[in-house]
């Protein structure tokens, strides 16, 4: 399986980067961001740091790490004077898939490193922070290019902060003892005060209510749409750049899919019923004897599913979670619906309720008109993922604040479970 | 690996059907089409009617059987009084990924198939042909369902012919004897006389010049434009409805790829240059040790490739076949252009000289506007296919004769040589 | 997996050649064997001749040309003077894992043989015939060499008739029409008077009574035996030499295991319970859902069985056939015995009434003391195949006369089903 | 993969069990061989408790359990009145293979166990500890079973302590950085102070001379010979019963091959000779590139290995380490001799200079005469294990002190490199 997770950066393109807002203000917004990612890890013990449970995740000491490494790489190294590696093999050792930079470990034996331990990896972390403030401090922070590098590496680290929890999560279900990461951090009550305490962001209450009812939808009328990132601050280079589509006009459900609605269609037959899955979808269904979304279980008759903290009682109000696009397709066709697509959730997304999950959209992965691939070691980011995956829009309660915007392209594999993916119905 | 080429079937949708050309010009046609199967079988030997040599490809019995089976199952059981079936176990054994039609021989094992054999597979194509004449003769043909059922049948008879073609090719080549299916045939003289000879097709004569220079550029002014068949007569339901796209304006060669610049960049080394790659392009160099297209053998420093009609020289002057997505993407960015997509391939396509070669595009396979899934059987033809593939569009010096139209979308994996597929660049 | 199928031939070594049995009698023998081969595909279409269904079964047209192939390369092409090959591929074609011979056709793709066809596998086989007539006509038979090589050709060939019959079971299973190879050729009817106008061969009545009951069991005394070929006349390599080997003493059933009494371990849940089962023979069931021996079906409470006479009624009171390793030692588990070593079986064979399954011993494939690897190609038929594959003792019905005595050492690996193997138990 | 590691217990067969050494002594050694287990993870950082980095490996943390696991679930639930189980979990947790005792962890799935994380276990170990003291003071273990019990636990304990270490030299290597276990422990240096320090074990020092030289051979003269275990004390049920083997007469080399020899084969091109090969070994070499023992580099010329010390030269006078079967087969083919019989070796054993090296034998893992299967978990012990294994026989230095006997009956697949394995020569 190709990397899945690492590959959302940008390359410096036509959108424009953060110099204005200073270098002052870079530093605090460096400072917090690299925090949050040691906040997150406040409740783990040592051991917790090194399990990589499927070639698709990594551990903890790798996320914490690697967006070090990407620092270092991408900045410390090329633009501040007399920089000194803090490891000659970290080069080696934390870099993803970055072929132009040279070798690094294989994707698939991340969970061997325990040395660096936890602690030489935190001491890596500071040691980063600290050339990376004096990198701030210093003039060269006023180039717009460098500027743009360091606000990529932190929209870098606040993806990794996102995976960091779904594999985390993902690990921890593969532990019979089924561990609480933190039992404030429950990722569906992220809205409320124990995500503020947690991780400072304030969100506001979201209202569930039925979904997919005529009634509740969202218009999208026939018409040219612009498409794309187009104001200030930062993007990724797959969100540029802004250009029209047209679109023959649709319904988008205010809200998203909720787990009620989803039992009716397992307690419906759907995994037994061909005619609802796309052809690969029916195949992964029979091959894993799926019938449920991932980190759900019955017990006695009785839904419960897997959080962060620990196992709970499904909650039918909630809207689906960690469902892949094969279920997301196949609950549409359930619904003789279908899924929107990109362009139209965008069209919409002023009047959506989004946030709480990832939403699959009918969209494979493609480059904008005018993608450009970059050169050197940033061409990587994106454009090298464009086959075989389709993208997500919106934002979950495990996306880190900040890190959201409209025109913002997440994307997968169609057959993974494990992030924070949901459903929103279109016709 | 999901079943790749029988899939491109059609319901009857909002889409034209033929009644109005009367059922004396539906059985002509009815006879022309069925004939020209057994025309291409002619070189072979019962012996070459047998091999299954990937999962992805079928033995020419099975195709010729296969073929028959859906003008049984879809016209004569449910629409002719009286019929009797040629063998009841027939509708199993040559069902292809009809799961509402019941259970099917393992797609992996049709390469078991002896039994029947040539002879008797010939004798149920003759029973089946009867039978569909008295369909033809009396008036139950003409109903505008029944006559789009005929249509149909006819539609997909002639994508197996293709198939059959190119998966003996295949077969063939994985004999080290390199058989010669028939000297006269070789797929590159096609529009030639020998070509008329075989199947009655004629084609204007392609005068094949350099590619890729702008000046040959065909320029498609920014706008909006119709996609989708909008004509009389047949399509399939993944070609429905018409619809507006919004174009940003391009440019497309007006002419394929050649050998001579694929030899070029197979020179240049880009078979050993990650950065030219799709990541999952890269994975599959690397898993294969890809060097060049399907059927590409060097001699003596000497280019040759395998042909139907055996082991020949490569022509420079042609245009490069049997490239796979990856391929074609990454000779794209050798040359710092990209593929078209399927809407500015539509919007060109009055203007450019298509038909050697299917030609893949960057859009992925995915439902137009307003795709409905029918219900039954039929619903089984397209949608279900709408994930991880590539659209191509055109048509190849294989493709039967009648059988193309610019709004016609083929389809296939990204991995996948095998078809008549080629590169023609945009920007 | 590695080739399990070609690989019992002998290097000339100590045993005794035939050369003075004269070549006429060499000759006589000669056409007679290879005449069962082609009598043996009376019964086929050209179809039947060309699937291979798994890579370690093999076409019949394979088995003809290879068995052809074998004589012209290692008697005609060294031993007879100006002799002209029949076709200079076929060394490459028809080669099955001689690596000292050079390259060959991929195994698993013997399947895509389709020219050569039967006529020409024929017209190869009638014209070594031909050479091979006048190689026994000349001197050069007299040679001690290469009358034994003759002999081990014939040796090879009747190998290769038992392999045909099983792998055409296989690949005419694996068809859901279940053709039927031949009414009269039931294998359970072998030994009457149909076995006899298919191959000539005469087997005394085998009078099959219930097994394992003490009562019937034949004793070894504790003591030395001599383990190995002995006489005159041909062995492979891996019988040779004898030599010692002590046993402390046994039991061995008179009689093989009949279905009867297989069907009460299937009853009695014997392939839902670990306790009876190697570790890897409970990995095979769980991974292949394995609840029967191969060939088995159970149609609404009857059970029935393939024969290459078609599907039958399972007889209780014969033997059980197409078990494997694992499915035989669970059944001596449940019947708190166990099987016998080879040197156990080949010490009691004189009083066995042997000769209607192979049946599994719980020896390992192993040289015996003082067995040499030849050089050359000689030195790949026995001795690399010693690792992870059991030894079955016997004969088979399926077994070609004059193919059988007590030293003769068949092996297979463990999880494989497809040859005609049953069960003695021992204690 | 089968689980290749954890099946060496035995049941309490006829051989002696320890009871008469009396509660005292055996609760002493209980002492001593439990603590050796925890000195071994002294240079561990708790995150290196974690990495499982193949399915047959284990992470240190479930070696450090499992064995405490096989204390309370054999002694101390059924033996020890009012005994309260640690955790309710850790009978599922712990488990290794016993379905008889029920579900337990997958075993690919051990490296996802960090909770409980390394306090947890330690804390499980003394509470274990102090209970077994408290059975070991009570009468209890007068009883001839439960002291054969507590023996079997210490010796299934120092298995464990074993494969805790070549467990840990794996994921080590998989770590690029190659961290150093501890800088005093080199494998190779075990035999001296360091080892002594660490174990308390007294080796004597073993000349290391050249191999294979029939001057130094051991003679094995023809005849009947006592085979299993015979003696007082502690066996597996596999070392029993003793019985009579016959043996033709061999000659075995006094001491192992060398790394010395090991290069010239390497140098010779032995991994790209095919003829030296058991077929299945040459498969594994064409399918791993396999060039080298385990944890051989070539650095500029210059051989290394990777050991428990780090990255160190490799001494050429050091019997050859980390080699498989195959490897093993193929040397002694290269020097035109063979791999001893684990009998044959047996009957060498008092003349022979063992212990630093597992010796891979050509015999395969098999029952002796009279081995039986005992009822519930402990029948799960060997036996089932006894198919397409290889037997291993002498002691590694890095085997626990004590737990090595002539009788002593190793076994791994023969694939596999991880443990410290050599080479004898006989012929």
């Amino acid at each position: 399986m190709p990397s899945t997770v690492e590959r959302r950066h940008s390359s410096p393109g036509s959108c424009a980067a953060t110099s204005e807002a200073g270098a002052a203000s870079l530093g605090r917004r460096y400072a917090a961001v690299r925090a949050l990612s040691e906040q997150y890890c406040k409740p783990l013990e040592k051991e917790d740091f090194i399990p990589q449970v499927e070639e698709y995740a990594s551990p903890p000491l790798w996320h914490l790490a690697h967006t070090s490494w990407f620092f270092e790489e991408m900045l410390l190294k090329p633009h501040l004077p007399q920089y000194q590696v803090f490891h000659p093999q970290f080069s080696y050792l934390f870099n993803s898939y970055y072929e132009s930079i040279g070798e690094r470990q294989a994707r698939h034996r991340r969970g061997a490193i325990t040395r660096p331990g936890v602690e030489t990896v935190f001491a890596y972390r500071h040691a980063v922070d600290d050339a990376m403030q004096r990198l701030l401090d210093s003039g060269v922070a006023q180039d717009k290019q460098v500027a743009y590098l360091v606000e990529l590496g932190l929209q870098h680290e606040q993806q990794h902060q996102e995976l960091l929890l779904t594999d985390l999560k993902l690990a921890f279900y593969y532990n019979p003892m089924l561990p609480v990461y933190d039992q404030v951090y429950n990722e569906e009550s992220l809205q409320g005060k124990s995500r503020q305490a947690l991780a400072g962001r304030v969100n506001e209450a979201m209202a569930v209510t039925a979904s997919g009812n005529v009634a509740g939808n969202i218009l999208v009328a026939e018409g040219l749409y612009d498409i794309g990132f187009a104001g200030e601050g930062f993007c990724f280079d797959n969100e540029i750049a802004k250009h029209k589509v047209f679109l023959p006009g649709c319904e988008l459900a205010s809200q998203l899919v909720l787990n009620r609605e989803y039992l009716e269609f397992i307690d419906d037959g759907a995994y037994q019923d061909h005619s609802l899955w796309l052809s690969e979808g029916w195949d992964w269904v029979q091959a894993t004897n799926a019938s449920a979304p991932l980190y759900w279980q019955q017990h006695n008759g009785q839904w419960k599913h897997f959080t962060l903290a620990g196992l709970a009682l499904l909650d039918p109000a909630l809207p689906v979670n960690h469902v892949n696009y094969f279920e997301a397709s196949a609950f549409a066709a359930w619904r003789g619906m279908r899924l929107p697509t990109e362009f139209e959730w965008e069209a919409a997304s002023g009047r959506l309720d989004w946030g709480q999950r990832w939403e699959w959209t009918q969209s494979a992965y493609a480059p904008y008109p005018g993608f450009k691939v970059s050169s050197g070691a940033a061409g990587e980011y994106n454009g090298k993922f464009m086959v075989n995956q389709m993208v997500l829009r919106g934002a979950s309660i495990t996306t880190s604040p900040g890190h959201s915007r409209p025109s913002y392209r997440n994307f997968f594999h169609p057959h993974l479970q494990w992030q924070s993916s949901g459903i929103r119905l279109a016709k």
